[in-house]
């Protein structure tokens, strides 16, 4: 058992034989010397990720999150990776941690040594924060310009804005505008005024009894969490439906959470310095499900 | 004497001792492993990167470069850079090639292990490509809409647009695009319409006689080897000024190149399949001063 667990991968072609699945990956000590600087992951910030949550020994949501890493590699125009293998991997760090408690597992798909394509991987997994109070109590967001058009996306999908690539440095620095003013976390605004989504997290809202999100469309990343929670809603007899959010409606919802792999649902209290209702119930009963081992 | 060279360095604060340069950075085979997965330049994209070429054994430009590495710190919250290590590094990467031909070198700050900021650094010379064909024929270029207004990084600091960070996916996926298009290269356009730069170089066009770059208040890196060669241009009498440029007026240009520290000045001979004027007097000119030692 440990806390921090490093696996470096060599990630295989679809076509593999199976026989070769186990070793392609080896444990290696977290913080050991794993990557080449002209790796494209330090050099460019090109390759792809995922990043779910362990949970009492159980990884959450593994096959939407591989079919997302299919979809992230395809737009980046990586190789595709082979499911068994990621499968297999995150099996065996799983495996690692102790069966109590919560975790985070990073995996990530490099172009490799430039110029690529020979993909490198790795898989890391940490020990999750305690977001009790996140989940809680509530997050206070601010609303930050992307700079970007609504659905700009499919238009030009060079921007990769579907894509949930290792280029995360604009991400971080909107994460820490946040903090400077305050605050926990931001919501992206599009410049025509549209809600985007967090910069590692999807934008729920409730108005009235119907939950709503942005669609994929709107040029954000399709959150496996958002998913989830809209497959749980709608089995349990709520109404969940994608479309375009303006800031005022986010101003004027009943009630809004920023849901993402690791943090779960954490319900919006203060936006932009104005208060959002806390629905209570609802978000314990939307963390009680994420929590909940989930396939 | 090596073709390849990386050192990894260990950044020092601004007041460190001077005692301490030496010992700071050591050499590596390139290709070691170098780097954890959860160093924040593979994890996150997270850090900031200068690249400058070294012609016959000179490193060009230094100081242009690191004044643009500690803007670019400056915008990531990144410590500032100890400038006197980063000029000792280059002198002896310099020093490690051999004195004739080209090489590039790569210098880059990563935020360092999560969650930072304890930053690493490295430094990584390859052999200079053969550009002869780029800078003597011309590249055939695309536009490419980039999806920001003209002007946006003003407004929205956080999205990092002036500076030089790790997180190139969209620059790489960017170039891709011009590949498939059969061309060589690309040049972004802002959603209003006017010119940016390339993914990896800035642009400078002739109109009559004068020579005519964006502003990097447009939301651009201010391009080292541009303003060297207005430097240039102004010293030999010639006009250069920024000013905003539409795709119209890039068009309707008398020559146009893309300039960069590696590269240098390729001329563009086509512009969305349009054929542009080569002015191939101008360009072995800016290559020949390009080429020659420069501080």
């Amino acid at each position: 058992m440990a806390d921090t667990v490093t696996f470096l991968v060599d990630p295989l072609p679809t076509d593999a034989s199976p026989q070769f699945l186990e070793s392609s990956f080896r444990e290696v000590e977290p913080g050991a010397d794993a990557l080449a600087v002209n790796d494209l992951a330090p050099h460019r910030g090109d390759g792809v990720f995922e990043t779910l949550a362990i949970i009492d020994g159980h990884p959450q949501e593994v096959e939407p999150h591989l079919a997302r890493l299919v979809n992230s590699a395809r737009l980046c125009e990586l190789p595709e990776p082979n499911l068994d293998q990621w499968r297999l991997i995150i099996t065996r760090a799983a495996e690692r941690v102790p069966a109590q408690g919560e975790f985070a597992l990073k995996l990530a798909l490099s172009r490799g040594i430039e110029p690529g394509p020979k993909p490198t991987g790795w898989v890391h997994v940490t020990p999750g924060v305690d977001f009790t109070a996140a989940r809680r109590r509530g997050i206070r967001v601010i609303t930050l310009d992307r700079g970007v058009a609504h659905g700009v996306g499919d238009r030009a999908p060079w921007l990769l804005l579907g894509a949930k690539t290792l280029s995360y440095a604009g991400n971080m620095a909107a994460l820490r505008e946040a903090k400077r003013r305050g605050a926990d976390d931001a919501i992206y605004i599009s410049s025509d005024g549209y809600v985007l989504e967090g910069p590692t997290s999807s934008v729920i809202v409730r108005m009235g009894d119907q939950f709503v999100t942005p669609p994929p469309a709107a040029g954000i990343l399709h959150g496996t969490t958002q998913r989830s929670v809209f497959a749980h809603l709608e089995a349990t007899g709520r109404t969940a439906e994608y479309r375009d959010l303006t800031v005022d409606d986010l101003r004027a919802a009943d009630a809004a959470w920023l849901v993402s792999s690791v943090r779960m649902a954490a319900p919006i209290v203060e936006l932009d310095g104005a208060t959002l209702p806390l629905d209570a119930e609802t978000t314990a009963a939307l963390n009680a499900y994420l929590l909940s081992p989930r396939d």
